[in-house]
């Protein structure tokens, strides 16, 4: 229950960062409170901040990872990752979510490049094929996406070990493959229903390298 | 550890997230990930309420608590409590900090106004009665605050009952009863060592209708 006790202004403020997931209304108030009494540049500093972010900050185009672009920047945008030439090409890794690929790329272990699909394969809450993105995924693999691409050797599947991210791994591997990919899913070092974003780096770091061929 | 793979203004979000209570790295990327991605009205309204929030919302210049101005009020702000008349002025609580006076406020047991502290008490981390805002706490008292102030014939210690919060307690009894004032403490409904803020309601109203005399 929020307090008649607060300022219109910063009651505002709470039912904004009671949307943040895993925050309720007790622990938005808390940091609502914290941010009405801290160091006044901060507050100023992080509302300019989130001011600007949607315009600076969107997904890359290709890979979905988040990409940044200058205000006035019209083209399509391209992350980080997808701009980096020494990345490997000939290697994809596909992750459900943005999280999941940082925790990756603090293993070390991938050296290829990402693709966020944003979501797993979910009958029960309506989540189907089509809601992957699969026709980019499609146009990378078979390496027609840009006119400088070549096709993808090898497409890791770095969904999490979970029913839904078992079902998705398969559907890759079902709709790559025809296309000449070899589809490869990380190893069951990372624990069964765990979740990527908190597994450690050595873990992760063996789950790349011990990965097998799918399907 | 922040990963480098994130778009620098993105990656200053989290960093600025990471200053709110009880938030480290994983958590803040968690919440700037969620603002680069959710619909983007959201991330710009909240952006847009803390930028603003530091020039309307205030310390009420009586009792501590968060006052709301308008942006052109150059005045003294009090807040909603200390504006309504139908407070009684001779009972004051006071508190430690602004979310103990919102959990007292929920309980619906207080009727009188409120005095925030800031801090307690604590010989450890050097805090000592010259940070507490006695002064004005005293003049609030002797009701010579302001002009139509009356003195205060209660004050109510709704100090944590831990070991900093007692000490904090007995200071002002021994402070504040040679100027006339009854200086009462919290029932001990609230658990050792707790948390005002996270009691229910229940246990905050017998706290208070149980109050006893101090000293």
């Amino acid at each position: 229950m929020l307090s008649p006790a607060l300022p219109e202004r910063l009651g505002r403020v709470v039912s904004l960062l009671a949307r943040l997931p895993g925050v309720g209304d007790k622990t938005a108030q808390r940091y609502a409170l914290f941010l009405a009494t801290t160091d006044e540049r901060v507050t100023r500093e992080l509302g300019e901040a989130l001011v600007g972010l949607r315009d600076c900050v969107r997904p890359c185009v290709r890979c979905g990872h988040v990409a940044e672009r200058e205000p006035d920047h019209e083209g399509p945008v391209l992350c980080a990752i997808c701009r980096d030439r020494r990345r490997d090409p000939s290697l994809l890794c596909v992750v459900a979510r943005v999280q999941d690929l940082l925790a990756i790329e603090r293993s070390g272990a991938m050296r290829g490049r990402y693709f966020v699909l944003g979501r797993l394969l979910s009958p029960l809450e309506g989540v189907g094929p089509e809601h992957l993105g699969l026709d980019r995924l499609r146009a990378i693999v078979e390496g027609r996406f840009a006119a400088e691409d070549a096709p993808v050797r090898e497409v890791l599947c770095a969904t999490p070990p979970s029913v839904d991210g078992e079902a998705t791994a398969l559907l890759l591997a079902r709709e790559l493959e025809p296309l000449g990919a070899q589809v490869t899913r990380i190893a069951s070092g990372v624990p069964h229903g765990g979740d990527l974003e908190f597994a450690d780096q050595v873990t992760l770091g063996r789950a790349i390298e011990g990965r097998r061929k799918l399907g």
